[in-house]
């Protein structure tokens, strides 16, 4: 935990906080936090600044709060994602949530096992719990917008080209000689493969609406490894 | 599994080898293969090419094998990791090599628990076992070489000047305003600390071998993320 997230719940007052629960288990035995402790916090969706503790107590931690600087900035990338699988895609998101990615499509795709979708992960509980995770990592307080859509065709048909509008839209698919470009410096739409990549078929449905395929070379990542090393790869 | 990684010991005749156990079923499970299905293979620490499926038996199947091209060039970094948890170790090692990193140092430092270097992960069968995913899944031939140094100083003083010799020296370290390289083009030395990162004494101790401070910017990752990020940033 780099950053104590906080909610609007959590005031008891103006500039005051009152901190139970996993948060409170953490900054007392991972921390080592006594009164007196200054963290950086965050309100979510809000501005960052410092807390400093000011009341120790058994199952809560009081906390005078000030908020003064502005989150960083996102990175300017729109992720479409078919859905890995659930112990992954916890990992997938909290890694991406602390790279600063707002916009996250989770989508089916052939390869995509249909039980994936039933997994108690993608409820919406769950799923936020995963970007507090990646935003108390990052040090960020901006809650992704996350979306599913279980039609691939008719969204690659009719939503993505609506998504994709003025920025570069590409498709992450091992099977082609085109490499992919880096550092980019503007707004992107990436789409990303299952374990095993996109068919045939899905891969010119992509491109039918603008998404050119793109390799990194003769290697071939994991879902999980190719996501982190294309984000830096784009925006570095 | 992209590449069907091949011993010596599979061969029972010039270009004809014998495949059983996980190799076997994971053929037979996940890639369906047949007999006359052809896949990508190649000789540990050797050549690559294809096997083709020649015979199918109950528990093992017969393949012709032709190795006809190089494996893919390692990159050139020395990657130096505090020993992580050993199930992130395990992810790490698997992604790393994926990734072409040949050399790779875990070490000690303050913040590693001391129970991690009891984990039986980092045992050299275990350790083999990563690493063979790591190349099955990268498309690679050539096993890595691991080090495991359990004295921080020590190491960094004697040793770490000697290994980075000749090369780009960087230690990964989120309490810098100094922004890491990217495409570096040059053999490089990259330390990266544990969770919670190095303190500031090994730090100093590491500036001292020549090894500079760089951070990726405000955001502060997962040691996991941060290997694969700082990886791709620095060789694309």
């Amino acid at each position: 935990m780099n950053l104590l997230l906080l909610e609007k719940k959590d005031f008891i007052g103006a500039g005051k906080v009152l901190v139970s629960g996993r948060r409170f288990e953490h900054i007392k035995k991972v921390l080592k936090a006594k009164t007196g402790t200054m963290l950086s916090c965050g309100l979510i969706n809000n501005r960052m600044g410092t807390a400093i503790v000011t009341g120790f107590y058994d199952d809560c931690l009081e906390m005078e709060v000030t908020l003064d600087k502005d989150p960083p900035k996102p990175i300017p990338l729109t992720l479409v994602l078919a859905l890995p699988r659930p112990k992954m895609l916890k990992r997938i998101m909290e890694s991406v949530v602390s790279l600063g990615v707002k916009d996250i499509y989770l989508i089916n795709s052939w390869r995509v096992e249909k039980s994936f979708w039933k997994s108690p992960v993608l409820e919406k509980d769950n799923l936020e719990k995963y970007f507090r995770l990646g935003l108390e990592q990052g040090k960020d307080t901006m809650m992704p917008n996350l979306y599913q859509k279980r039609f691939f065709s008719k969204f690659v048909k009719e939503e993505l080209p609506i998504i994709g509008k003025d920025s570069l839209c590409i498709t992450a698919h091992p099977k082609t000689s085109n490499i992919c470009p880096n550092d980019v410096k503007k707004k992107t739409t990436l789409v990303i493969g299952p374990e095993g990549g996109f068919i045939e078929l899905e891969v010119k449905t992509l491109e039918k609406s603008g998404f050119e395929t793109f390799s990194i070379g003769e290697r071939i990542l994991k879902v999980e490894t190719a996501t982190t090393y294309l984000i830096s790869r784009l925006f570095t």
